[in-house]
């Protein structure tokens, strides 16, 4: 191992994922990391590039079995892994001075039972939860710079916090009564062997779910709430959309008969954000818009001049909501430019 | 001209959209029907089945220029144009004795300063306004029966008003603040060349639309305001979806905190229904499932058991949003069984 | 049990996957069937329209456990499952009067060795091979008549043999050196999780597969050697088309310098066929065009006057390629007209 | 206007088609480029990002009326027009000393009368036609370092070309007897409104088009018969696939009873080449692996160890069949690294 001294070594846990594929793509193009490693017990041996054919020629590695010593000879670990895994692994990374950016659920929820009714099963390291930042740059940016361990936000709750947070930092809608309708690319749903996730099962149609109750909800209502100082009440419906990437959420809030410059508002509050693009007033973002980048594009609007605020976000929810967040997040913790790996814009047509 | 005395002579004018070539596929099942006519000012002389390729072997016509004489030997005849052709003919067959069934906008609105504003155009026959039936079989069964002009719904208004029908009968919600969240396929713009419906354009994406304002919207005020026998507050957010069939509609209302059983009353109210489907409880309805047939499925759910209740609807926007909605009020003008030629079950996958 | 002795009883072993649930959707119209069983040792139990709810109110049915007694009671059993399984049940059948169309490739090859080395397992009975009929109507009406073994041709093979069948007839083309470039849609697949038939593996994007030999391989040289009398020489490489349904097959062969008359060929060949449509000189069929319809559309061309002849053939491979041709064949089995359940159109758009 | 000396300064003629927006995709990552102009008559004055919306906040530049003045203040001009429109420019800005790389058909084929024919209208410059160098890198490298007019391929020539080049330069196959069968992503349509290319009449479904004849073929047939010395015979099938972005070839040769390490002789002809990769043996490239990408995948198959030798082709239409491949001539008419601003991974998924 001949380490580059400008070079930060890093690795990641769980690569086979979509996510998994998506930090490669990202980190491959980033002046700064070095690929130290790339863990899957179930792939281990087999290159790659096999498995990801688009990274051929661009990344000279095999998957291995997960080892902590291995890893421990990272400055940054990345887990792009179901939940309940990174909470194995993180301590003893910690302890060995490696700096975490978990894309997992495992440290995004404070309220530890909570956490263990939605995912069904005993927390395994409870004690860190309190000292994970929550890795929304636009919220928590000081905080991510000193961090040691990132709790990567969920896709939906990414579109979703984005999308209300002028509103709620300027506490002009009633927290009592928000609405998300949001829709996503099948991607979010991972790269598993599943009948409901065929092509044939769901190309040409379109179908709510989760409905009554979605894994991402009490991570949106923790993060509004935080926003918001004080706990809102949210209807939140996901739909399922024919497409591989992007998160379309179409956000409703009570104004009442405030009068109030919304798009200025919006477009204050981001001025200075390098992925955040508040879209000119009477326009509507296109999750194509966003594919492949790290920008989450968002218009506010207020149909009829009447009580009822309505904002539309886009993201690609493996770039803005999960890969690209976490490479953002490691560039502010490694106090690099926050946009290094991440200046490209998204692939349209 | 040898009719077959059983049969019921119909003519379509406008037959090159696809509510047109919709109109021809089920028209063609229909035991009880004969097609006299098929108009099309800029395609006459053609084959329909050059067309449409599907028609092959079906249909032996072709398109004809529209002509009064021609039409008014039919007993029936559905326009499916753009809105103010219908507008311009329909008084001439009426006074002819031909019942009409119209698909576009031309009768909808009974407000005709509203029609004029959202139309752009001054409207061509106001005094039938008000003998139009609105032909939405769950609401105005009987009086479709009678009707000699039916104001066929609008795709997204069909699938908003059957959703919110039973709420607003039995008032429980509060309909100063209805929202409704809808998604339609690229089949809902018309058959008509234009960039921004490229397949380029639009696959692989989702975007929301008219958020400042709908065509739609009016008539689906006006629908929903007949219901509640009340004026109605409503926030409508259409999108556009990359499939190329379905209507999907997530409905928010307020319930506060009534206790009431939800899936009985829907169940309830729709029992001999034909075409209205009630999912069972925890289920959601995906588009795929009414593709190509008449059906419209329902899901009605309380999120945590909380005070807003969202209510999910499916449709064929170019069958119950259209042409099987058109044909089946011919069925009720014909004093036909409701379901003749709408029998089939959805293509699925 | 009230049988309507008007009415056909028959059975379906191996409900649950796509040419199950196609079949159900076909027979639910055929005005002479009655739906006795449908059998899934994994489903048992769970309601048909629970799985497919396309066919809810249409179809008052759950899955059964595979029972001998029970499908004996049935006229005709199709058999709509992976191969292997009518081998084990179909002798059984037969002994009691039983007529049976099984949609596997069970029954198709006259070779046994040849089927157990592509299948990878010993054939279960092998004397029933030679006394099953190859259920291609277009070549094998009269046989099929009095089958009571009908071996329902693959989809692959359907488009190449109606494709290839006027030239091998008329003898016009260098038979060992045939080329079939194919593709199919994913419904093809089955229903089955596989990561590789997941929608975000598969949308956006087109291979070729199995360019080093398929299945369907050995069976389109039967059944082209069968139409040509001699054996040929076939190239065939399919691909994975980013659609539900459909299969398009481009044929190439060479004619050398004959004069000929094609199109006239093809016409000739096809004028009485209910179910092959030879589209006009110059035009080139969609497979959009035979979407849930039983029809294959052929356009037959010889580029620049050349050579070399080009066959276009597309069908949908679930209907003609599946389903729909085994109702073809069981209407043929049960001296019903051919078309029955049968005769609608494509669904376009 | 300020001009850094480092930069090449850079125009762009005909800015609002898809290649067109792809060039500033791929430019605006360029590190040595600085776009100067970008014409549209259509669109002048309009911000580009406004048309494009993935590019907001990556280019401020507005679309301006071509003009002759303000291109000859660039080094070098491309032409992402239809074809007509670079003949009528060319001759004046080669004379004031602007390289042009052309990326329509304007200078593609050296028989003038012949272009003519397929492009129905006379040749604005047929005298320029010679002096142009066909851009193909892996064939004409030294030639494009000293051109000034590149004629860059089209997007079906480059796949059949890069697929069939071992083969023929190697003298291996029957050239009197190839066959491509290939396949496009609509964006290879352009950005034109035309019904036939709405995502209602190609989604979800597929069919071969041109068969009788496409404008690609004589470009085709000149470019093998450069590469094997001789004229060659060559069947083109052009087909529509329902994707945007992406042509997959699928080519067929004969080998006789030649004995021949297929495989090692692909893998040594493209060894060194930045964008061509073999597969390995076995595999089958997936137009997905180079979306977005400059890359060429090819793999190479003999089934059953026959006579017969298939190629299997991808591109990314828009990349390495055309603005790509333009960036990589442009890279080397100056001398750069021939991987400048081409340099990153395909999107997968």
């Amino acid at each position: 191992m001949v380490e580059d001294p400008n070079l930060i070594r890093i690795g990641i846990v769980g690569g086979t994922g979509y996510t998994g594929v998506e930090l490669l793509r990202l980190l491959i193009g980033h002046p700064k990391v070095e690929i130290g490693a790339i863990t899957s017990r179930a792939e281990a041996g087999i290159a790659v590039a096999d498995l990801f054919p688009n990274l051929r020629g661009h990344l000279d590695l095999s998957f291995s079995i997960p080892d902590i010593d291995m890893l421990a000879e990272c400055e940054a670990v990345f887990f792009a892994t179901p939940h309940g895994v990174a909470q194995a692994m993180v301590p003893e990374l910690l302890t060995r001075g490696v700096r975490i950016i978990d894309l997992s659920a495992d440290f995004r929820l404070r309220n530890i039972p909570l956490w263990e009714k939605w995912y069904n099963q005993p927390h395994g390291c409870p004690e860190l939860v309190e000292k994970a930042v929550y890795g929304l740059p636009e919220i928590n940016r000081e905080a991510i710079r000193k961090a040691r361990l990132i709790a990567c936000p969920g896709c939906y709750p990414t579109s979703v916090l984005l999308g209300f947070l002028p509103l709620l930092e300027a506490g002009l809608v009633d927290t009592s009564d928000l609405i998300a309708s949001s829709a996503s690319g099948v991607s979010g749903a991972g790269r598993q062997a599943k009948i409901d996730n065929l092509l044939t099962e769901l190309n040409d149609s379109f179908k709510a779910y989760g409905v009554a109750g979605h894994r991402h909800l009490p991570e949106i209502e923790q993060g509004l709430g935080d926003i918001a100082r004080q706990p809102v009440g949210l209807t939140f419906v996901p739909h399922l959309l024919p497409i591989i990437r992007g998160i379309h959420s179409t956000l409703y809030a009570n104004l009442g008969n405030l009068d109030v410059d919304l798009q200025a508002l919006y477009e204050q509050r981001y001025a200075t954000e390098p992925f955040v693009d508040v879209m000119p007033g009477g326009s509507a973002p296109q999750t194509r818009s966003v594919r492949g980048s790290n920008m989450c594009r968002i218009a506010v609007c207020r149909p009829g001049n009447g009580g009822k605020v309505v904002v539309l976000v886009v993201e690609d929810n493996l770039v803005k909501g999960a890969s690209g967040q976490a490479v953002q997040n490691f560039n502010l913790m490694f106090n690099l430019d926050e946009t290094l790996g991440l200046g490209h814009p998204g692939l349209l047509p």
